[in-house]
């Protein structure tokens, strides 16, 4: 075998132990939530047909998909002036046809409409998986990372919207994460563009809107400007984005005066109107927030949108998403509408990980290690660690006689809570000394004791 | 966004609800059983560098590895002279920097190596990934795919492979699969290639011996012939591997004749006698069998070898595993010794499902849907499913106002248990009307019965 150097591609991680447990705590966190609110699990393979990706996250999304070399003569089908041409954006899609995860809400786009005829609408479903994105690594920011997304699809009522906004102030309220959840609603946006004037460049002034929190509103007003909105709109834009007072205050303004003549964001503002009246008869952890400066990135929201950030630490937005009203049309299946979040493990984790938010017991393993004193001992402990685990309780036998103090060693690195000592003495009483490894208190009692203690 | 075809590349696949509450029923058994004997969890990334990669799974493994085409001008560094030699596994390297993970055995190797100052020795950890392979996809065998490995590293001791066995025969005890364990030694196989004259191709005659199960006997003999063991030392080889009688009475033919002459392989045989000792003081629920035509493929092991295999299905090995010397030496880590097994959670499921042996309540979903009458009702339902869910019950509102008959069929659909109904009279008397989907009974209740009912 070749000899290699021991390391792994750059924006991936291993996860050790004490990290696992920690990891675990959140994906059960989450998912025990997701299922409390009826969300049925599936799951998606790693890769996909590479057009089922491109296309779907704009040019610099595709820029970023992990793309698989085909098997066997990959150059089979391409001729050498193809090759000689070196575009290396059109040789792609002949040398690969598979691509990595970039999400996990296209691949449940193609998921519904693959199994149409498995699924019942509306179909709730959540999902935990990594994906993978070419992004330049840096601090916080991985190339693998696990997202977990919760959907519904086939249903307009506006109650998947409370449900989606009670499952995050929920699940935080669990992780014990201080959260702020931000509302706004898509056709707001576009009333507004159409408003000022500028309703063909929704986009662009969704994408320098959604910066307000990063760049401040200055820098927002550059990009609109260097995109193409007039000084006149801009110029518009300001009060509006700035409407301060209660929600009801907000959503009277805008459907009164701002949005007079705009049906679209009238519907919003309605919407909007409908969505706070539930709310208030739900009893949140956290009262959301009506934002009219929150326009999250993505082309396919149609409706609500939604973001939770950390009120403790900056660190972006630790769970968003919204209405999507055309997700599935990409793969021929239209009119269907859906509302799904998507919880970021990886920055939930760093958030817990800083604040210390991980409850104490996270942190354990083994419950007791037996001390490993020779081969007749290790009969007599075999036969204990049978009773041991028949009651569910994690234990093991140091594999070697080795000195005590390596032993001990061990015990202590992998936290062990009790370690269980049984010489000739013990053997011959038929008692166990366990030691305390917290306290250092010794004890010698019998299995059932030490069974009913470590229970 | 382009239009597409929903569809997965061959070899994957999607898992849906139901299946993947039966995966997660055989995830957790396994991973109940590792845990209750102090194995810890770990994960590694799905891509790896390809040098951690090749040329560990022998020429064939180098062809069905998935490789990554790399990020940006992937052609930058290779010639147009190169690309016009058309040499496409010379070219696959500079294409191509990463792969997927093929098994979980290297890369946890590359781990170990990796983390040396992070894990305390022995250090005993589990990992339940999915895994890559461009095998040709067929019936039961998949481009992706989930392995189980449970491995101690940093220790001698045979108490490893007791353990080891032990975990077998619990897990599939657990999942109520029966099996036979078969056990052998690779000295034992090195010492009857030694003896019979072919110590220098213990290999082939391992690769030809492992498909005794498959093929039987005359296939066998005829491969090693084709690949150059001698007529006199296949004659010799069959009295030895069809040895009958007692583990004792095999094990003590080999020690005191047959392997009179080799000193490892006298070495492996009193491995194994002690090894069933130790078996014998365990009540396991399957007695394992010494088998000398168990060989195991893989190149590295290099001690005991175990095989586990239904006795109600043919559908090759469920589990394997065994002692290797030298896996992290790869690494540039000599001298530390292990011990693995692996389970391969997709055989495991296709016997579940065939056998009919998953519990009943796997397949449970959500436990009450309320039933969707109007504004009014779901504001009062909002409240009453609040309540429900604090318990810990898994409960839903259906979304929209629609046909009763469409509603009672969603909820079929999703085998829920119960469903709830609260029209103006229930609200009125603060009770539920609480259908039993499975008898069909009805009943009127109030909050408090039901969570007591339904907890």
């Amino acid at each position: 075998m070749a000899k290699n150097e021991a390391s792994i591609p750059k924006g991936t991680r291993d996860f050790l132990p004490g990290e696992m447990v920690k990891r675990n705590y959140i994906f059960k966190t989450i998912r025990t939530v997701f299922e409390r609110f009826g969300y049925l699990p599936i799951e998606t393979p790693a890769m996909e047909q590479a057009s089922t990706l491109t296309g779907k996250y704009g040019e610099e999304g595709d820029r970023l998909l992990f793309r698989i070399l085909n098997s066997g003569n990959y150059l089979a089908g391409v001729s050498d002036d193809e090759i000689l041409e070196r575009n290396v954006n059109k040789l792609k899609t002949s040398l690969s046809d598979k691509g990595l995860r970039y999400d996990l809400t296209v691949p449940f786009a193609r998921f519904v409409v693959q199994h149409l005829n498995e699924i019942t609408f509306p179909f709730k479903r959540y999902q935990i998986q990594p994906v993978w994105r070419a992004d330049k690594p840096q601090k916080g920011r991985y190339r693998e990372f696990f997202q977990c997304d919760v959907d519904v699809i086939g249903s307009n009522s506006l109650l998947n919207e409370v449900e989606q906004i009670q499952i995050i102030d929920e699940i935080f309220k669990n992780l014990g994460i201080r959260i702020m959840i931000r509302i706004n609603d898509r056709r707001i946006l576009f009333g507004i563009a159409e408003v000022i004037g500028e309703a063909d460049k929704i986009i662009p002034i969704t994408i320098a809107i959604d910066k307000h929190d990063k760049i401040g509103p200055h820098k927002v007003n550059e990009e609109m400007a260097v995109k193409g909105i007039s000084e006149k709109a801009i110029r518009e834009l300001q009060p509006i984005l700035g409407l301060t007072g209660s929600v009801e205050e907000k959503l009277n303004e805008l459907e009164n005066k701002i949005l007079l003549c705009s049906r679209i964001g009238r519907k919003g503002v309605d919407e909007m109107k409908r969505l706070f009246g539930y709310l208030k008869t739900l009893n949140l952890e956290v009262d959301p927030i009506f934002d009219l400066t929150l326009a999250r990135g993505l082309d396919y929201y149609t409706g609500t949108i939604i973001e939770a950030n950390s009120i403790e630490m900056k660190i972006g937005s630790l769970c968003g998403g919204g209405r999507y009203d055309d997700l599935t049309g990409i793969f021929g299946l239209n009119d269907v509408s859906g509302v799904g979040v998507s919880f970021g493990a990886d920055r939930i984790y760093d958030v817990m990980e800083k604040k210390d938010k991980f409850p104490e017991d996270t942190t354990s393993t083994t419950t007791i290690m037996f001390v490993n004193f020779g081969e007749k001992e290790e009969i007599h402990c075999l036969s204990l660690l049978a009773e041991i685990r028949k009651s569910g309780i994690k234990a093991e036998l140091f594999p070697d006689k080795v000195r005590l103090k390596k032993q001990m060693n061990y015990a202590n690195q992998k936290n062990v809570e009790y370690v269980g000592l049984v010489g000739e003495n013990e053997m011959k009483n038929g008692l166990i000394t366990l030691k305390n490894m917290k306290t250092g208190d010794q004890e010698l009692i019998i299995l059932e004791e030490l069974i009913e203690k470590l229970s």
